[in-house]
């Protein structure tokens, strides 16, 4: 029997539009022409203005022919044309390529040959890096530099072309190509190389739209949220936040430097709301000596991701009035993709309780189908006992099209229907996650698995301990052992002996470090341990 | 060349899933399962519940073998079985249908029959009407007796079938059925037949999913808000809200009857945050008796829509401590599909100005791609003027898919391209739309359009009138001329002569009523003039 429900009831323009954030500023520019859509220095920017210069970066690329296929890469500080640019360069169809600019020349230069870069919009603070991967690259994109205004950088110009120059030529009505299919790229991010090389992760837009509007409700934003730039729109286009904050016509606080006065400065002068940021923003903000520190009035929503903060950090960030929320995702994620949904009844847990349910990775996103731990072998959902480990596994519009150029990579990561995150977790009985490792980074003892970071939250509670690590060593009658890296606190000490005592008494024999490391533990530019390199120094100890 | 964006980089069960309204109740049960979903009378539903009973609901339903293609119909009240319906209905791949229970039985034949109802679940307040349609109708659906234990009913049981006992079939447990693709029907709603007779709405998983992100920007939702449930369910799925407010893991405070004293007395009991009505719900709460009324402590989000509410209406809304939120849509348009976006600087503006700003229907919605006035001869956008009159024309992901086996009014409506609302309005500078009629309503006299909604307005001034409508009166010279309908306020007087001379003071001559009746206006159940029977009334006058 045919179903009457399907008969001549199909898509038509009328009825179907291909999804895209993009839609979200021209009709921010509607709804609050004169709100400022940007604060940087002491520049200020409308929201009809942030339009019409999105319009007119558009114009200005598609009269050099960029389009649809292309990519534009941009090696931006949180700065006014970051923003421009999430707007202005998928206008034309084209890909908008992010780069760490704290990357090595040598990377950048592989990203470009690999993004298959047409135009490189890049800040003079960077200008020697660049020059350097410009050289080391085999394409040759058009270069343009910013020349911020508001904080001039001496760095070598790198072109005659001028960022606010090339802009200026654009036409403030360019009629913006909407996608066709919302399963068009919008943006191309690499992932971290915490674990070895980059992956080009391709977004797309329907994800990005979506992304909008689940992280409003993750972060509880209403109209005119005022958002401070402390993660940087080049990882995971900020979590996709340029698209989110101008979607409810808030005000995006651009931050060219991460520092401890310009936070506290901008929180207090505008009235912030918002900010997102790894635990490395918390300690800046924490640390702040006395004089750069000021006393916040509202509240301040602070969604936090990228490694699990130590519970001491956590709750002094509470005790000086941020609210915080924790999130986990990965690059291929579009940055958060769980939430740790807070149950009002936690408040009343003792503070060890309270803090065991804090770190705790939580549930799925709101536009996100479907979060769970399997066993990477069986595909089998794992007990939810809290204690089983498996391997986290998303499924929804919020992962990404796939891996640039790398079908091997993107066939292994969709496996069996799921992506495979690489991280290695638990699922309690109340149906949150917990991550426990990288899939990577598990060490394989006696045949028995060792989660890392249960060692290490053993080493934390250690009172001489500031900062530490535990990898795999080699060993020839166990297979592997725990080998732990440790910083101490400035003026405390304490032996090897002493330590590895402090573990026996918190841990399982097998889980024990073996070897105990006195060194400081090297780090990615987003403040992740890279284990792969303690793994080779692991070797010798 | 190929595209290297758009290669090894398809859709997969990994990334992506078709979107559903469905996957929202399954989050909040994981998020907040022990907090109140639905309050009604007594009864709490925790989300924990609230899944497992829709859950059961679906496997009831799939136990008598409803799944897709079929159409499930309810004719219920704002109550808990008219929840659990919006999802353990679609649960099964099954057509939520809901009828508006104050329809007569001949329409209420007409629309079993022509939805092909296959279940009826029905409250016995209503079974006397139910009997009679169920009489006139051809379909034989297995009918089902809601029996609310809260607010018990005596109307005959129409059936052995209770509702409660049937959900206690169910499987809690059951394993419900994701739809296979997100433009699947997920029910359907019958047009107000204020212009004619009803026609069948069909609504997809796509569109009501993307209403439920939108609803909440809209009214500014956070998580955990509290709304009282006045707008009817049956309308448009209470424009979507059923679904909106559980993915937020807000309470839905049920309301069998909208009386004055049950709502203050909810939105005080219950610390209500939002609801959604017609005027008339307005007006229920301002013209409450003094013991009926009560002093709301917390502010109160109400969005309006339907009909475009008096400016003293408005205004002692406002001063009731409600916070006003101006909505306009069709059931073409899962609801509300534009908002008068305020601007924070219209505060500052002399009353009347301010009201002229407030009965804007404002700006396409965050989930609708465009909305525009056009001739609809032409299809060429009206001047930005604020004066030419064109229709007002939807495009995007929360227009319907069309309507229920009637390709041709499919068809007419989204000719173009663009769903053509029969609403006819201006737009003006600032890119804002307000209506001036429908195009039904349009009245033309000596070539020249008249929007009865402007003569209304200016009979509204006259202290005497206390409602009115305008229609058009067939004339051998002038084509047609304006006829008007007053009902007067109790005690007050007034001539035809002297309300002629009132329009005279402030309408363009052509524009004047040439006839004043004085009668009672009817109205649809959602307080709407129906001007089709009042354009019959008016040959005679
Ligand atoms: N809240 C969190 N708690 C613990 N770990 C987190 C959290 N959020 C993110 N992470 C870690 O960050 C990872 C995602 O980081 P990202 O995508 O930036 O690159 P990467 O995985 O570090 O690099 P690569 O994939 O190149 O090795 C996750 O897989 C997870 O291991
Ligand atoms: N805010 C508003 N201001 C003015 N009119 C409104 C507003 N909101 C809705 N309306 C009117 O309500 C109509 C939509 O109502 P609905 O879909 O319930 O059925 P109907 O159009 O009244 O009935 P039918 O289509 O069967 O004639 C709109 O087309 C518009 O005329
Ligand atoms: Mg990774
Ligand atoms: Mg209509």
């Amino acid at each position: 029997m045919t179903n009457p429900f399907e008969q001549h009831l199909d898509k038509n323009a009328a009825n179907y539009q291909p999804l895209t954030p993009l839609s979200f500023l021209s009709r921010s520019a509607l709804a609050a022409p004169n709100h400022t859509a940007i604060i940087h220095g002491n520049a200020r920017v409308t929201y009809a203005e942030f339009y019409a210069r999105c319009r007119q970066l558009a114009s200005a690329l598609a009269t050099r022919s960029i389009g649809t296929g292309d990519t534009v890469s941009v090696m931006l500080a949180n700065t006014p044309p970051m923003l421009e640019a999430h707007y202005g360069v998928p206008m034309t169809g084209a890909v908008l390529h992010t780069i760490n600019t704290r990357l090595d020349p040598a990377i950048i230069a592989f990203q470009l040959d690999h993004a298959g870069t047409k135009v490189l919009i890049t800040d003079r603070e960077f200008s020697s890096v660049v020059k350097a991967a410009l050289q080391l690259a085999t394409v040759k994109p058009l270069v343009i530099d910013y020349n911020d205004p508001e904080f001039p950088q001496t760095g070598e110009a790198l072109s005659t072309e001028d960022y606010e120059a090339f802009v200026a030529k654009g036409d403030p009505n360019f009629e913006w190509r909407w996608p066709k299919d919302e399963w068009e790229a919008i943006s191309l991010n690499y992932t971290s190389g915490t674990t070895g090389n980059p992956k080009g992760v391709v977004y797309h837009h329907r994800g990005a739209a979506l992304m909008c509007y689940a992280n409003t409700i993750s972060t509880g934003m209403t109209r005119f949220p005022v958002y401070l730039w402390t993660l940087p729109m080049f990882h995971c286009n900020g979590w996709c936040f340029p698209w989110t904050v101008t979607m409810v016509q808030g005000t995006h606080v651009c931050l060219r430097w991460v520092r401890a006065k310009a936070m506290y400065d901008s929180i207090v002068k505008h009235n912030v709301s918002h900010l997102s940021g790894a635990p490395i923003v918390m300690s800046t903000l924490l640390n702040a000596t006395d004089d750069e520190k000021q006393e916040i009035g509202q509240v301040v929503a602070f969604n936090h991701a990228a490694a699990p903060p130590p519970a001491s950090v956590m709750a002094a960030m509470a005790d000086a009035g941020f609210q915080l929320t924790h999130l986990y995702g990965l690059t291929e994620t579009y940055g958060p993709a769980t939430i740790n949904e807070w149950d009002e009844s936690w408040d009343d847990l003792p503070p060890l309780e309270r803090g065991a349910k804090r770190i705790r990775q939580g549930i799925r996103y709101v536009a996100l189908e479907d979060l769970t731990v399997l066993d990477a072998e069986t595909m089998k959902k794992v007990p939810a006992d809290g204690e089983t480990l498996g391997e986290v596994m998303f499924r929804g519009n919020i992962v990404m099209k796939g891996y640039l150029k790398n079908p091997k990579a993107t066939d292994e990561a969709f496996a069996g229907g799921w992506f495979h995150s690489g991280d290695i977790g638990v699922l309690h009985p109340d149906g949150y996650i917990q991550l426990k490792d990288r899939s990577k980074d598990i060490i394989i003892s006696g045949g028995e698995n060792i989660s890392s970071i249960e060692v290490e939250e053993v080493l934390y509670k250690h009172p001489a301990v500031a900062f530490c690590a535990v990898v795999a060593k080699p060993d020839d009658k166990w297979g592997e052992t725990p080998c732990a890296f440790v910083e101490l606190r400035p003026g405390a000490t304490a032996t090897a002996d002493e330590i590895i005592e402090w573990c026996r008494a918190g841990l399982a024999r097998y889980k024990v470090p073996r070897h105990i490391v006195f060194a400081e533990v090297p780090k990615t530019s987003t403040g992740k341990i890279q284990k792969f390199k303690l793994r080779e120094l692991a070797k010798e100890a």
